[in-house]
């Protein structure tokens, strides 16, 4: 018989547990939630957390009473148990648990100090185990059912792109484009963006995550659009840059760069080989035509239910390229005063260790308005 | 002289810490800075931190290398260090502050497990002070600056709103009106929704935080519409219930008796009184008239730089209603498979004490489609 998506995560967990010795295993981070039940909230101030008891078989979850219906519908983790606002969500644990752990694995980078000391006022343990790194190593290698929902959540951006580059026009704002486009975010059926979405022009191009703002569209000026949209509780983020009218021989030659940098990192990117290599062919070609000090950022990251997520794609990260990898490949040039150039893919690690751009969206410098 | 904003407020965390014997205090969370330095970013799983060391006169912030450009032409800190993607921030930070620190003050619940950790192994210090309480009780009340924007944030809801009332259809889906809204959010010159946007119709409606569907609006079902933007760092936070062609009896009665609810609620507001008793106006209302059940959350939130803070408006909360304070009443009805109704304001203790309703769109059942 094969297991489902969660029983082989949830296995996964409960090997860890027993392997690790953790007596109580208690995840709070939404997406983690949702990569280990199939239900997504985010609880905002509230309490929610999945737990494992390593002396059970079976793990629980605390929802918010108002999110009770949503995750008796979407959870694949059966027991809930609900925490209203008027109720102590640590008392309510306590007493679901009935006992005093012995250790607690959590996620170290999202429990809190305030959670962390509750807890501690529950059971002083000695052992905080990290669950994060193990999750992470989980996460990182993702299932061909995950590539599906990525692929769709490329489609959909692409498809705005497509609708997106059909009405700049000079003279339009940064701001009514991005109108535009989040417009076509909920046309395709998207959940909507999966980051604040970019639209910069002329010299703002050079602000690699500035805030589109009333500046109109001008000829001659480049137009960079970073976006993407989440769906089915997976992201996708593209960028292309435009050029508006007619490119200066400095502009081909800045786009041209930049394009070549990206092919370079594609082409680079090797099972086994370190993530560290991505980063610096993408960078030598672009120091290599003279733009080193315009490129300040690393080259990629991961991306899944998170649009940034591991691994991180820089020049030091020593760690290797797995099957299964998801990551943005996105060098760029961005000359203050003058304007700046970006151009991302996401590409993904195949279950043949072959690199496939997961992104299909035309890379040629596209002239629009 | 008269001091500006930002000097009063960092004037202020000096007497905390002086008050406190705080060593080195130290701020992460993004809409927290902003308070204190007028400079926004989510730095996402990157290092932020503003800092402020008994012993010095001075805070200085840490930003990424990236938001280096913005950081300096909007922090009124002008101390600002950089740390880049290859940097340890936590070495960044020693080296800065080059020596041990005797005792932190932090937010325990923006500090994770993991800074603590790190943080710990820096200093082993015995006194962790939660530095949290006292910026919100700070943020709690809000200056009439502060109003100016939330009633601006509020203005460009409420054109939005009035936009969206007129473009409803019978046959419309709830997304294509949720990506109409969120279009208009973009031209009043917003920085878009200040939380995910809800449009619910039919039996969607009785869903609190349902999300939008395909679900075609009808006729004669409820249609309530909850969303809010941002500007300039500030929120608004506005619910309306429509009808679609005309109310059946039960349908007005319900809707009626959610109004009334929320005027007694307001009524209710009385400076130096607890909120709890906000919240018993509005559910005894609903009690009386037989809907006790199905009204099951807080009656409302506080609201200003994050849509949800402090101070949390529910049946047990005793801490007194404050001069400066802002919060929603948003009282609903919510019957399974039937519909729902929710009418939410955001009001102001105003500065002579008395309840000021900043939300002005009209609160009567209106027909629309």
């Amino acid at each position: 018989m094969e297991l489902n998506t969660y029983d082989q995560r949830l296995n996964k967990l409960k090997n860890f547990i027993e392997e690790k010795e953790v007596d109580l295993l208690m995840i709070t981070s939404p997406v983690n939630i949702f990569y280990f039940t199939g239900f997504y909230s985010d609880p905002h101030e509230r309490f929610m957390a999945l737990v494992l008891e390593r002396n059970k078989n079976q793990p629980y979850l605390f929802v918010p009473l108002l999110d009770f219906e949503a995750a008796e519908s979407h959870s694949y983790v059966r027991e809930i148990l609900t925490v209203s606002d008027s109720q102590d969500p640590y008392q309510v644990l306590e007493s679901k648990v009935g006992r005093k752990p012995t250790s607690f694995g959590v996620e170290k980078k999202n429990m809190s100090l305030y959670q962390y000391e509750r807890l501690n006022q529950w059971s002083p343990v000695r052992d905080w185990i990290d669950i994060e790194g193990f999750i992470t190593s989980q996460r990182i290698s993702k299932t061909p059912e995950e590539i599906t929902k990525i692929k769709k959540a490329i489609d959909m951006i692409e498809e705005v792109m497509e609708a997106g580059r059909k009405k700049v026009q000079v003279g339009m704002l940064e701001i009514d484009l991005l109108a535009e486009l989040e417009y076509q975010m909920r046309r395709v059926g998207s959940d909507g963006p999966s980051f604040s979405t970019i639209v910069l022009t002329g010299k703002n191009s050079s602000l690699p995550h500035g805030q589109p703002v009333t500046t109109p569209i001008e000829n001659n000026d480049f137009l960079l659009i970073d976006m993407g949209v989440k769906t089915e509780g997976y992201c996708s983020d593209i960028t292309r840059t435009f050029i508006v009218g007619e490119a200066s021989a400095k502009q081909e030659q800045m786009y041209n760069t930049v394009l070549e940098s990206n092919q370079k990192a594609i082409e680079s990117v090797k099972i086994n080989q370190p993530l560290s290599k991505v980063d610096i062919a993408a960078r030598e070609w672009i120091k290599r035509a003279g733009y080193g000090d315009y490129f300040n950022n690393r080259v990629g990251h991961g991306m899944g239910m998170e649009v940034h997520e591991e691994p991180s794609v820089h020049e030091k990260n020593a760690d290797l390229i797995k099957l299964g990898m998801v990551f943005t490949i996105e060098p760029g040039i961005y000359i203050p005063n003058f304007g700046g150039v970006r151009i991302e893919d996401d590409v993904y690690v195949n279950e043949k260790g072959e690199v496939e751009v997961l992104t299909t969206y035309p890379k040629k410098l596209i002239s629009v308005g």
